[in-house]
C-alpha cells in the first residue's frame, strides 16, 4: 500500500544475539510495523565496523593490494582496509593503521568520502570510506607476517578504468567512485573519457550462483 | 610477508551452519593457509542472493524508491531490488520481478552491470546489478500491501548527483556508478559536470558509530 509519509519503525525491546563466533553475530531485533501495528522480528548480521582507503602516492599513482578472499573464494585486487580493533576506534585512525600495516605507507591528508552500510536491511555494521593524499613509503609491508598481500602501484586512470570494468570488491569500488570529484579536481581526471573506454570493455556476464535455500 | 604469487586457499571439509533464522545463516568453513599450512576457521554470513536495478522510464527519467530500513534504522532513497525467491532463480528475473512489485513498471531491456558481493571475506552471498531501459507503467504499486514504499521519479542527472552526495544504500550507488558508461552513451550524461557540482555539496562528516565488541 502506497502511503504519503514513510516513517521510522519503533524498536521493541533490545537487540539479542542468536549466535556469536569471534566478532560475527547473528542478531534479532523486534520492530513495530507502523502500517499494521504488528510486531515483526528482523534477523541480522553485526560485526566490527571497518574502514577502506584509496591511497594516492606523492607521484599521483594509486596504491592497491591483491589477495585471496575466503568468502567469495576469489583472488581480488582491492584497496587497503580492515576492521576496527575496538568498538569506538576512530574510522580515520583505522584507515591510517590498515594503510600502514598492509602497504607500509603513511598519508599526509585523509578525506572522508562517506559510509557504506554492510546491508541497510540486515545490519548496523558500516564501512567508512576515505581518500588518502600524499602517501609516502615508510617501510616494507605487510607488517603482519600472516597477511599474504601483494602491493600494486598504478596510474589513477588505469585503476578507475579497472573499477568500471573488472574490480569486484564493493568497498574498493565505492571509495573510488565517491573519490571521483576529488580526483577530477586535484589530478584533472577526465571521467567522461574513462567511461567512454569502459563501455566496450565490460565483459562480465550474468552469473547464476545458487544461493542457500 | 610479501609473496610473489597470491594463491587460492584450499577449503577443508564442507561449510557448516552455526545458526540459522529464516534465510540468515552464520556459517563456518575451514581453510588451509598456504603460507603456514595451518588450518584456519572462517565464520561468515550467508543468505539468498539478491538483485538491484536502475530503471529508466521511457521519457529518460529514473524510477527510485524510499523506505525505512531496519538494519541501519534510517529512511533511505534507493533503487528497486530484492531477494531471490528460490536458490537458482535467474538474477535478471529477480530484478524484473522486484521492479514490478515495488513500482508497477516493466522494462523493455535489461543490461547486466556486474556483481556486488555482500562481503568478500565473510560471505558467498552476492547482489547482481542491472540497468533497465524503456520502463513502462503497468499498474500501481507496491503490489505487496505490506511493503511501505514511496516511488520517486526524477531526472537522471539529479539522481546521479544525489548518488555522489547523499545516497547511502550501497547497491543503489554501485548500480548507478556501474551504469554511468551506458547513461553517458545513451542519454548524453556529462559525468565530469555532475561531479564538478558534487565536490562542494558533499557535507557528510566522519561518524564514529560504536560497533559491537
Amino acid at each position: 500500500m502506497k502511503v504519503d509519509k514513510i516513517v521510522s519503525w519503533e524498536k521493541i525491546g533490545i537487540e539479542t544475539i542468536v549466535a556469536a563466533r569471534r566478532d560475527k553475530h547473528l542478531t534479532c531485533q523486534h520492530f513495530k510495523n507502523p502500517l499494521t501495528g504488528e510486531i515483526q522480528k528482523f534477523y541480522g548480521y553485526v560485526q566490527h565496523n571497518w574502514s577502506v582507503v584509496l591511497p594516492i602516492i606523492d607521484d599521483g599513482k594509486v596504491l592497491t593490494c591483491r589477495q585471496y578472499y575466503q568468502g567469495v573464494d576469489m583472488i581480488l585486487q582491492h584497496l587497503p582496509g580492515g576492521n576496527a580493533d575496538f568498538t569506538d576506534e576512530n574510522p580515520s585512525d583505522v584507515a591510517k593503521r590498515e594503510l600502514f600495516e598492509e602497504t607500509g605507507y603513511e598519508a599526509q591528508e585523509i578525506i572522508f568520502l562517506g559510509i557504506m552500510p554492510l546491508s541497510v536491511r540486515n545490519s548496523s555494521t558500516i564501512a567508512s570510506l576515505f581518500l588518502a593524499l600524499g602517501c609516502k613509503k615508510i617501510r616494507n609491508a605487510p607488517i603482519d607476517e600472516n597477511e599474504i598481500i601483494e602491493v600494486i602501484i598504478e596510474k589513477i586512470e588505469d585503476w578507475i578504468f579497472k573499477v568500471f570494468t573488472e574490480i569486484r570488491e564493493a568497498p574498493s569500488r565505492e571509495a573510488t567512485f565517491l573519490a571521483l570529484p576529488w580526483l577530477r579536481d586535484k589530478f584533472g581526471i577526465d571521467v567522461n573519457k574513462i567511461i567512454g573506454l569502459a563501455l566496450s570493455k565490460r565483459t562480465e556476464k550474468e552469473t547464476i550462483i545458487t544461493s542457500r535455500s
